[in-house]
């Protein structure tokens, strides 16, 4: 594992740098090592029946699962998923931002497992709920 | 069921009309019922790695699953998905499309279940492969 | 939904008659609605590497999920599993028994979703993580 | 990946010796590396509404994955499943056995990943579709 924890400036820097079409915001880094990113909903996002499009929750919980890695090992840009499954609960609203928390189930050596909660933010219900797996590279 | 199989250029001013910023071209539409959707590659579908990013395959095979039950059941623009995994293979290449071909595995009067396979374009091996679940709205 | 959600006695008198073969046993209904069922581990449940194989472990998340649906819609035997999806996340114990928690993520007219966390029993770090959805039977 | 592909009776002989309670047969092993493994349906196997139990058919789909990767690289008894997604299609035949295809999607250093299709034995349309992980032990 990496010595060095990010801090929350390290890795909105790090997003910027690298994912510049994200629009994603990391809003929190909690001591247990969970992360709260959340999406803007606007007319883009949007989809018939006026709810947030699947592919934005997707990409939301993509990102969560990354930035909760990196939290954890250190800034690793090249961890890739391998496996990201989602269930999709309840119709967001839509003028409402979607916020997701990660937290990690596992983080062995080679592969990272986390979880993922989307809300609509304000909301109890949660509106997903994701799990995915990341391959860490070895040599780092 | 729905008597009416929409035409390819019905599925194309239906993705247009009520996804205008989607960026997934409808390719194909089999007799067989299976769709093949692309996904242009350029500069914001990259991540560091040099790869097209999880979010873009993801979206494409959430596309792919929508436009492969929709030629099958006709237009339902209601039709919500309920849970989609994917797992991701290979590193797909930098300069090609990504090309999905959707199959379904069944079509219920309330469930369609179908796989997607994703390419970059040209290649035999596949980069991504995704089964997701779509719920039909009961009266249509 | 059902009016009358089932007793712990209830649901143990279902699972006996209905599953005989079954080898889970259900160890507690919470006033949320959670369960808790366990699986015991013993010669025949242990594979190469002195560990506990993985189709227990996905017997034991499949019934967790049908009996936490069953308590709190009502005995319904035929809510079916449509989807179900396991992460195994570290090795179970060769010489506990293997305990599993469910709790509904969701539930629906016609479909529930709940997820169900695996521990080897008095451990704190959970063994496997499972998500599933059931199908709901209109008329009951 | 190991030099020695094992044959259909060395395939046999290692699931009797490592998995005695195990009831899945392996029937055939294709040139292609993809595997066709069958488990029997008898009272045990059946559950309310006189179909197959989830459980058999996952450790089904768990069984021809393991032996669609042994089938490869090699009998490796510390290969584990970390991740295995199942999609139940259509109600299996009570009186048929469940049988199993399995065929690899990708054969890395450190993940496989391959797909089953389950079905009744004999008929056409399958009841189940599950893909899986596995993780193979690094010294080998």
């Amino acid at each position: 594992m990496s010595e060095h924890r990010p801090s929350h400036a390290e890795l909105v820097a790090f997003l910027k740098a690298e994912f510049p079409q994200n629009r994603c915001t990391l809003e929190e880094v909690d001591e247990d090592g969970s992360v709260v990113v959340a999406h803007p909903v606007g007319e883009r996002e949007l989809r018939p029946g006026n709810t947030v499009s699947g592919p934005v929750m997707m990409t939301l919980a993509d990102v969560a699962l990354y930035l909760g890695i990196l939290a954890r090992i250190g800034i690793v840009p090249l961890a890739v998923t391998t496996n990201l499954s989602i269930n999709f609960l309840r119709k967001p609203r839509a003028d409402r931002r979607v916020v997701a928390r990660c937290r990690l189930m596992k983080l062995g050596k080679s592969l990272a497992v986390g979880e993922v909660w989307i809300f609509s933010e304000g909301e109890d219900e949660p509106v997903a709920h994701a799990t995915g797996t990341y391959a860490i590279p070895r040599e780092r």
